[in-house]
């Protein structure tokens, strides 16, 4: 019998957590208008459907990657998707493809290294970190964008 | 002889995750011009010393709040501080103080429940991961304020 000993945070936990900041950040893209999705910026940043396709090109395909140990490039598919509505159903994909390949890593996992997109050599768990912190701070980004064109951006805590 | 099981992220490792979003939010605050730190705003969000009360106000007392598990309210100093030089100061002082008040945290704290501001009956780890998402999530609008000043910021990679 294998008992799983007290944790700082557990996979379940970890999760959970990341898929409530993924919801968050889908909130945030329901939010924008079609046009001002693919177009507005500030201080010549990307507008969110570019940084869409960054968190798209990384939250799912990396997970695969580590969970495969298989090293492929970062590769975002910018420009492919052209209507806000293709974006949250490439966003549903991949929660549930987060979901499925997650149930495939050990607590053991959390500690290899793996050189993601074959660039970035960390212990896994510190892939992981970044792939919710890059989120959190992109979306940060577009909580700007909106608040700039005047829409009210979802409460930080509502996840 | 207390033997640590694997942990899918150690407290050591934790602690090192919070304090390189530190550095690099001290980074930022170090990039804005004195007085824009104080007033500049886009979509009539708070200017960045405003954001940094508030990460000052939760960092530090916060965690002390939680290893001594006294409940204090919320209370940040805006208007105190008038010179960016100050935040600064601040900013290191709450370095000292979290690195103190860690080594006070065990394993099983995490998974306690703490009322954190007498506001938010969560799990320790979770009023933890708080205070870095939040911190991540309002350094990236002030990512957002500088590239609209003509302001390169840090490389987020960089901690």
């Amino acid at each position: 019998m294998k008992t799983l000993a007290t944790q700082v945070i557990t996979p379940e936990d970890l999760l959970k957590h990341w898929q409530g900041h993924r919801a968050l950040t889908r909130r945030a893209i329901e939010l924008f208008p079609e046009k001002d999705f693919f177009e507005f910026s500030i201080g010549g940043m990307r507008p969110f459907a570019k940084l869409a396709d960054e968190l798209l090109a990384i939250g799912a395909p990396a997970l695969k990657g580590i969970v495969n140990r298989e090293i492929k490039p970062y590769n975002p598919e910018e420009g492919k998707l052209i209507f806000k509505a293709q974006y949250l159903e490439k966003w549903d994909e991949a929660t549930a493809e987060i979901n499925e390949n997650w149930q495939k890593l050990t607590i053991e996992d959390f500690n290899e290294t793996f050189n993601l997109f074959g660039q970035y050599e960390f212990p896994i768990i510190h892939n992981i970190l970044y792939f919710i912190d890059n989120e959190v701070h992109h979306r940060g980004q577009g909580y700007v964008y909106l608040r700039a064109l005047g829409i009210e951006p979802p409460f930080f805590w509502e996840r």
